[in-house]
């Protein structure tokens, strides 16, 4: 995969068809780019020329002299189909389409823009775009853009669903001396998206990070893989916007109800090892300290500061992110006791007072990143006469080369001077004025350092009976029925799903039959899957009598026929009478991007009114199904509170596991929840189950 | 009140004790400050000189030609307290002590702070300091402090509990030309505190928003009097540090172990309509806002954007805030469809595309601004070779000017260049790079919005028998019991909450005579207050038919003696057996600043497990009580959820009013909790009580 996009991101020769001689116009300014950033052979296509800007120009791709690695499109949308053709004629690999007027216009540009994909396809070409900004390559030289700015270099890759936010984050990063290895524009996607670079950058020895701001993701399961893989090597942190779009969906349950795209996008995120970031800010302050500073070894910060405000600050900022103030060593303690001032604190936050020199400042700093039981600083500082920004940049520049630790700081000043700056820059030491941003930073370390070490399981490949699913779901399809009730749980059964005993009855004889296996008392429930709140209307009874079973069992399905006519009856089912335990949901919606999303929520109010549910995106590792259990508020309860013993929690995670394949198998599932699924010490038993099959599928 | 700090905030002479030829001295840094800035008479008392930069000086205190209006003092602590006196002995009402050791260093230094007190209030003198930065006061032109920037002239009234931040935000302020009406660094504390300058900011004509930085207040009852009634005339936005800080306390009770110091803060910050911010960025952000802008009619924003993907941003953080992105009216839509290009969006955000010059966005800048379904405006723009960001600027500036609106931007750009800042800056209009940041912004005015309109309602004063509970409570200290459970019950009725009916018994004979007015099943308690979980180990059984009552108490009873013959048993409760209802707990522990801290949740594993409660600073206005019972995640569960019938929340928040009214009447009462509470739709009902009471108050 990586190797398909050389060519595309690290070309040693480029054509700009559109090439124009008339300032002012984006082929111009796009081939004037080119021209004046790479070093490599650049031709221009245009009719109108023999001579581009001192580079040779031919008036068709089939002339060009050579089969160059990249061409670069800009002309009108119309005849960019037919330009594309030629260049998979003329043999060349990459292109990018730079011109708009495809999908984002309707109709004719949507024709235009499947052209373009059916001529990649058929020659291979990778194609970046249509409607986008262009990409910069600095390991080349090559800016193929026609934005104003181009990038320095640096080791951030960057890719953006925006065009305009990439001509935004060019002019302000210029300004801010931030660099680049890749910069991206991904326009329209129609064939390369952001799942084609990650693998690329996760390989590019030029690159520690990748920041993107996307719209949507193109491929959800596929992202999903790449992503699991790239974060491994490599941070990638992303905005992703349109978090507010509710997904507008038809739902009949309560995961269906709470299951927003933005809820798979976080757990899809999650799960990939992906640090979100929740603006643009972030974006860059993460992207900035992950690219420029190494992973520590824990969450323990120590704070060195010469004011005392600023110290607690910064305090409060770590308790905010999860980081923990670090405790210093004895000996730790000890030696800034002998070398500070009475008056100092040294604990953490370590306060070495307002008329503190260079010399205690550096002194401070060391004794604390020499410290075993620190494992990043943040340095802070507000101005005094008689330490200069520059001097204290210095110190934490040479502190940071030798110790190895993370150091962000906050110089809480107003203009730093440009040798302090200077100084921080090549250290890779990003200063905020506020010290809460200069410890967030660090917060994105630790974050990225918690990712590169959580198990990298594998999801589970459970053994289940998958034709006799099969055949609850085509029975389904025959009797022409789209939702499906407790009639269902063979399925779960048939997915080594714990359910609570029993079977279908349709009179009080069938009734009997089934009582001998199930116990003193039973739980009876009429079956009739379009039926919905059936407890509220007298459907549902538990703990009857065995012997009272069959009559009352009569009485409810005929009052359910009597009542409810307008919904079919199936009958009532008998269930063994299960003793009280932790009651809990497991659902799954089909998620439009990333398909089979499943849901896990304690009962009882706590899905419906507390919100206090998990996501995760099929197919489950074993690391995401626990995760799914853990990461619920109310998981204390499950663990056993107040002398309560805990629940099965391994079973548990199997169920979900099992829940994650058997929605991955049929995806003529669109929507299903096990609810309640009650959960003991010992077991978990599905009691109860709701579920959507889609018509069309099979 | 606001009166009095008048000579120290508007002083018409000053007197700088200490003042200093020598260059880097604090003294001369200070004096020189005081005689550059201010234009009336200015004194330097210093034995070594006759002049000091041009202006008189004095050996003594006493020989000042006139009782100036406030004094300066920085000299060596140890001769502060004299220079105090001689103060108050020249009639001179206000004093600023600059220097430091006092209190911050430890017992002498207290002890010379006790006497600076003790001075002060003998001669009625308002006290600034000890140990701080001194102030500014920008429309008298003076600058009493020893920081090498002074302040810009401005609407923001500043307050810092830290000296360094004073430093930072002076030096950080002047580049960002942050404008102070006046610019206070509060120190020790020793005498004013913040509580005694709000008032003078709320009526201050100059001052548009108060800014704080608080490590602590040292009135919690008083300040939250005084800053309800300053947050009515303006807003005030503050960080307040050491989150972190748990209160370090025995607990004994869920209450107890939730309420830390910060809850407490939270609590009255938000009753008293503080506007807290999370972090420096966001302390200037929101304070240069509420400064700059008018409060918004709604919470309905518009987006125009010459970009897509940074609107989309936007909406994103409009959603994280809680604003609501605005829908148009049909003649806004329909104008803006007529005059935008046709592929641009016109429906919220609205995107006028990479293409638009000044022209363009003026026209769906006003469209949108005139709409009456818009409250206020994020204006957005990526920089383009077309439309400049000094256009802009004016095109917003005018925008502000003509339609009244709140107009926030992010101008998406590295440098803007004079031209544009200038004109932002005049208009009030704040700009980041990030959309988000913009939006936040906005926030902050429809908080102050919210907060202007909440109701403001009295602390209802509930007829209660305090006789009868001072008998409870003298009841339990002749006993010298520090612990009570459910024997004092009484004190809940005594105060007009509803309690289960019941009563104590020590024989089975006592049980018998209680049955009659109990109903067909009791609930039977253990009662030995220093028992805790005593429903674990069998002291509690529910719905006991009557008749199988006495037995059944005197075999609790029998049971407790034996196995827990540590504790002392009083005997058993008989109460009336509740039917279900939703548990509630509600609690009260005292806090250290604040006082009586009151705690309000759902019971079972809501508070425990789920810390879904909310606080509130007694005394409690209806209001207060409302958002005490409305702000817990699970209200719906009191409203009413699934078909079942809501509980009488009036009542419920009445007994919580109640309950205020206990805390406050009975000091000796530490901590307090009511756990359950049965809540039905026609009645509340306590069922439990714990409480500590001190031993020492009265």
């Amino acid at each position: 995969m990586a190797d398909e996009l050389k060519e595309l991101l690290f070309p040693s020769s480029v054509a700009v068809v559109g090439a124009s001689a008339r300032e002012g116009k984006l082929g111009h300014e796009l081939f004037s780019n080119v021209v004046n950033s790479f070093s490599g052979p650049v031709y221009a296509v245009n009719p109108g020329y023999e001579e581009l800007l001192g580079r040779p120009c031919v008036s068709e791709i089939s002339e060009l002299p050579e089969a160059v690695d990249l061409a670069v499109i800009i002309i009108p949308a119309v005849h960019v189909p037919d330009a594309l053709e030629e260049c998979g004629r003329r043999g060349i690999g990459s292109a990018i389409v730079i011109s708009g007027g495809f999908k984002e216009t309707g109709g004719e540009g949507a024709r235009l823009e499947a052209r373009l994909v059916e001529t990649a396809n058929r020659y291979g070409i990778n194609l970046l775009g249509p409607n986008c900004l262009g990409l910069i390559s600095t390991q080349v030289g090559l800016n193929a853009t026609f934005a104003p700015r181009g990038a320095r270099e640096g080791d951030i890759a960057f890719l953006s669903q925006s065009g305009a936010f990439c001509t935004s984050v060019l002019d302000w990063a210029w300004k801010e001396q931030l660099g680049f290895s890749h910069f991206i524009s991904l326009g329209n996607k129609a064939v390369l998206g952001e799942e084609d670079f990650l693998p690329s950058f996760a390989e590019d020895p030029r690159t520690e990070v990748v920041a993107a701001y996307l719209e949507g993701v193109s491929d959800g399961q596929r992202f999903l893989r790449v992503a699991r893989d790239a974060t491994v090597a490599k941070p990638v942190v992303l905005v992703k916007s349109g978090r507010a779009e509710a997904g507008a969906r038809a739902v009949s349950s309560h995961t269906g109800s709470l299951a927003g795209s933005d809820r798979a996008y976080e757990a899809a995120f999650r799960q990939a090892g992906i640090i979100r970031a929740q603006n643009v800010e972030e974006l860059f302050d993460f992207a900035y300290v992950l690219a420029r500073q190494p992973v520590p070894k824990g969450r323990r910060v120590a704070i060195v500061s010469n004011a005392g405000g600023p110290g607690v600050m910064a305090v409060d900022a770590a308790e905010l992110v999860g980081l923990e103030v670090a405790r210093f060593t004895d000996d730790t303690a000890r030696a800034l006791g002998e070398r500070m001032p009475e008056a100092a604190s040294i604990y953490n936050p370590v306060d070495i007072l307002g008329d503190a020199r260079a010399e205690r400042y550096r002194e401070a700093l060391r004794l604390v990143a020499a410290d075993p039981q620190v494992d990043m600083i943040v340095a802070l500082s507000a101005p005094t006469g008689i330490l200069t920004y520059a001097e204290l940049a210095q110190i934490l520049a040479e502190a940071r080369r030798e110790y190895g630790k993370p150091i962000t700081c906050s110089f809480m000043a107003g203009d730093l001077g440009e040798r302090a700056y200077e100084m921080l820059r090549e250290a890779g030491i990003p200063s905020a004025f506020d010290p809460a941003r200069a410890v967030r930073a660090l917060s994105a370390l630790v974050r990225y350092a918690d990712i590169r070490s959580a198990s990298r399981s594998e999801v589970a490949e459970h053994e289940v009976d998958k034709p006799r699913a099969t055949a609850v779901l085509s029975e389904a399809k025959r009797k022409d029925r789209v939702r499906l009730g407790v009639e269902a749980m063979d399925l779960l059964d048939a997915y080594g799903i714990a359910a609570a005993a029993g079977g279908m009855a349709r009179s009080a004889d069938e009734v009997q039959k089934l009582l001998p296996r199930l116990g003193d008392k039973v739980a009876l429930k009429v079956v009739s899957p379009e039926m919905s709140h059936k407890s509220d209307v007298g459907g549902v009874k538990v703990g009857v009598p065995s012997e009272q079973a069959p009559e009352e069992a009569l009485r409810m399905l005929n009052m359910a026929r009597e009542r409810f006519a307008e919904f079919p009856v199936d009958g009532v089912l008998v269930q063994e009478n299960l003793p009280p335990g932790v009651e809990v949901i497991a659902g799954m919606v089909r998620d439009p991007t990333f398909g089979p999303l499943i849901m896990f929520g304690l009962g009882g109010i706590h899905v419906e009114v507390m919100g206090d549910v998990s996501f995760a995106v099929a197919p489950l590792t074993r690391h995401d199904a626990e995760e799914l259990v853990r990461s619920i508020r109310a998981y204390p309860v499950l663990r056993g509170i107040r002398g309560q013993p805990g629940i099965d929690i391994e079973r548990l995670v199997e169920t979900l596991e099992r829940l994650s394949q058997l929605a991955l198998d049929f995806p003529e599932i669109v929507e299903l929840e096990a609810n309640p699924i009650m959960c003991y010490p010992d077991r978990v038993m599905a009691v109860d189950l709701r579920l959507t099959v889609s018509g069309e599928d099979e």
